[in-house]
């Protein structure tokens, strides 16, 4: 049983920091695989297939980089200054990742680009995560706004969404250039998109 | 020599049909040539792999798109006026996809998700492209703080680099969602971040 559940979890982090560094098309079940030590015929008793470990590893990095969230948003402090070290939490993930050599970005939005256009259940999947995002940033904006700290004409939802694409629009720079700086001030420019 | 010339054009424009909609992994040059309706020998006669025919449609896609952009902050106008018009430009393109069914965003957002950390030429094509973008958008906003209808903290560079990041992360969602309200307003919210 340990050994089981030990080959389920180390195909998932195989597959995670694979498709995430090379994206869905260019991994093949056979490299995820070598890289977890795991033979074909236990690869294919946990996962049906590559798409099937594809939506997996994209439900396991979000929970695991929900509660990350999660705790940083619903931390003491106000709104904005919770906002703000979610955002610095993401720049700082991008300048370890360039300490590491290679920015890899955020894989989910490598993974939107590359397959909304031609897989439906993975781009569900991702869609239910950048909603997730957009709501969870909603909630501390309307507490923003309940509050007074925040005066914006648009609805947090809108807002939200506005904040997140910024991040994602310099999360793509930074992988374009392997260059971290272009998140350095994320905030203040996310923050600018409330005034 | 009209018969082969167009050989190489059909080749072009199917890769770049084909690389927009399904990525750089997912399409080969069986298949391009398949669309093309051109044979091998002559693929090969007139590129010498795929990544070499990947970066002549980054060049001449982005020949092509160049000279829209400079015909719309050339125009005449007030330089804002100017820079609302290209980033609704942008916003129409999307619409326009989504009219024939499927959006496949931005071919440089694409490439640059997919490929950047592991192909070092295509790499530095795409930073070409959007310093270049950058650059087009900086000059702009330039003469809008020269003339006085801007007023910003930011040198010009790093709010266009920001304007674009914006533009990139609205294109995200527009193909995540395939769905092109995301840009509806893309203007009012980029003009935020010059605030």
């Amino acid at each position: 049983m340990g050994r089981t559940s030990t080959a389920r979890e180390r195909v998932l982090d195989a597959a995670c920091s694979l498709i995430r560094s090379r994206g869905y098309e260019a991994v093949g079940v056979a490299e995820v695989c070598s890289v977890a030590d795991v033979r074909k015929g236990s690869f294919y008793y946990y996962f049906d297939s590559k798409q099937a470990l594809t939506r997996e590893v994209i439900r396991e990095h979000w929970r695991s980089e929900r509660a990350r969230w999660v705790a940083v948003l619903s931390a003491s402090g106000a709104p904005l200054v919770r906002l703000e070290a979610l955002f610095d939490m993401q720049a700082d993930d991008i300048r370890a990742e360039q300490k590491s050599n290679v920015i890899n970005g955020c894989i989910f939005a490598n993974l939107s680009l590359e397959l909304s256009a031609r897989d439906a259940s993975i781009r569900s999947d991702l869609e239910s995560v950048f909603d997730e995002q957009i709501a969870l940033v909603a909630e501390v904006l309307g507490e923003a706004m309940a509050d007074g700290s925040l005066h914006a004409d648009d609805t947090p939802h809108r807002l939200a969404s506005a904040m997140l694409a910024q991040l994602e629009g310099l999360v793509l720079f930074a992988k374009l250039r392997n260059d971290a700086s272009s998140l350095d001030g994320v905030w203040s420019q996310v923050r600018r998109l409330a005034s």
